[in-house]
């Protein structure tokens, strides 16, 4: 690890943000960390926690900062990189946190102009059900996943220590072109929580909908579980991702219209051999994850 | 609980089957247990555990039994009715565990002839990810619900005593229509279900999708888990019920194009809407479960 921050900036002092600050300063390679935020009691709190040294303004945080963690809701991105434009100085590198790239990407090459070499777009696959500073902690990213989506105009110095940087916080980091990325978090991620809601909104509007949900078991409770999530997340997710989660979806209601097709024509061969291909390639997946 | 099994037979001495006669042994409401089945070595096994007293072929079992428990792959059913038709005595119950019960009414209606008023259809909410003898226990079914769906045909006391013998066996007994029952469980269950399979075989279908699954967290593995339930028995449930759950599937396609419609359209107030009212839903079900 040569890359060593002395003045880190995140902006957004929530689970994600608070985390990296903690891997940092367990990690020592940050010196110092400034909160920027829009809640004053969170920005209180993540001082007191001692995830960061100090909060304030965009102006005051980034005059000399060597790194800066943007981690907002994906929707904000575009607002939060023109408010820290007229502040940054030549050097500093951003990253940001966001669960989509191609928006973030265009976002970020429409604001910051000559500086956008320096920005390096990252989705760290980390999280859990609790936000704010107070469920930051410093191992949230260890042996997890970070995705890098550097681009042609990438400045490939920069490149190295946003990349130096996630690795200390604990993570492994992937680069995809943005592109990829969108595609495959729209297929594991994205489309898994639109089609849990919807199943879970789709019982909730029939008739008998208290019949239906007391005799709802376990099954239904995994199911169902990503349908808990943040409602407003979920919906920056879907829209800012909406090219690529349009396109699983409809790759998936092409599978239930084949689904349907099976179980109305009684093919008990095909629908046990689309199953049994399902379980087994599921089954492989879970003996080779990691976790 | 008033009535004492002098001679109870299950057939199929798997989880199920083995469960309620452990039960019930539990309760000491039954005297001898007897298990017919196909497989001469889960039937020793169930012997060498204390399921069942001794294993025997239809005509010996039925020979002075006072309770027949079905516990078979639902599709098996109306052969397994066939076969048990000559030996019946006039006086023996017979009850079952099958997921779907349209069907298996059907059936009974069919092979049974006069017999037909002392069968009682019931479908107990408990299982698990093993099967056999071996996965058998006393408390499967403690607290569970089991669903009875008895007709205007049905004899009043043969239904009130297979009542008190799942009540003995620990179950919480809750009647319904065998339409009312398909209908609830197509939504809660079976189309859950069959939309886990098709997420997992439509990702498993891509191009990428090592990468895919290789970017695939725990959303995912919760989501899919039922996706790891047994092929041969869902396809069974699946035809089985086909009516009832392409009535469900086709609310949930409408659902999704609803989806596909808020997204395309960029429309993230309904979309958010759509969301929070579902994460309410779930929130309120959970908070008002008892396990």
């Amino acid at each position: 690890m040569s890359f060593k921050v002395n003045k880190l900036v995140i902006i957004g002092a929530g689970l994600i943000g608070g985390s990296f600050a903690l891997a940092l300063k367990s990690a020592k390679a940050v010196k110092r960390v400034v909160g920027v935020g829009r809640s004053e009691k969170n920005l209180a709190l993540a001082r007191k926690l001692g995830i960061i040294d100090e909060a304030s303004d965009a102006a005051g945080a980034l005059a000399g900062a060597n790194l800066v963690l943007i981690a907002v809701p994906v929707a904000q991105t575009q607002s939060v990189l023109a408010s820290i434009v007229p502040h940054l100085e030549p050097e500093t590198l951003i990253t940001d946190a966001g669960s989509t790239k191609q928006d973030v990407v265009a976002a970020a090459r429409h604001e910051l102009g000559a500086h956008f070499p320096r920005f390096i777009p990252a989705h760290p696959i980390a999280g859990g059900e609790k936000s704010g500073a107070e469920a930051a902690r410093a191992d949230l990213f260890r042996g997890r996943n970070v995705v890098l989506t550097p681009l042609a105009e990438t400045d490939r110095d920069a490149l190295d220590r946003v990349r130096e940087a996630w690795l200390a916080a604990g993570a492994k980091v992937r680069d995809m072109l943005p592109a990829e990325h969108d595609q495959v978090f729209a297929a594991v991620s994205h489309l898994p929580h639109a089609l849990a809601y919807a199943l879970v909104d789709c019982i909730a509007g029939k008739q008998n909908a208290k019949e239906l949900f007391d005799f709802a078991a376990g099954g239904f409770r995994d199911f169902t579980r990503i349908a808990g999530s943040s409602p407003e997340m979920w919906r920056d997710i879907c829209i800012a991702n909406r090219n690529a989660l349009l396109v699983e979806l409809n790759d998936y209601q092409r599978k239930l219209a084949q689904l349907e097709h099976l179980i109305g024509e009684r093919n008990a061969a095909a629908l046990e051999q689309l199953f049994a291909r399902a379980r087994a390639a599921r089954e492989k997946w879970i003996s080779e994850r990691e976790e």
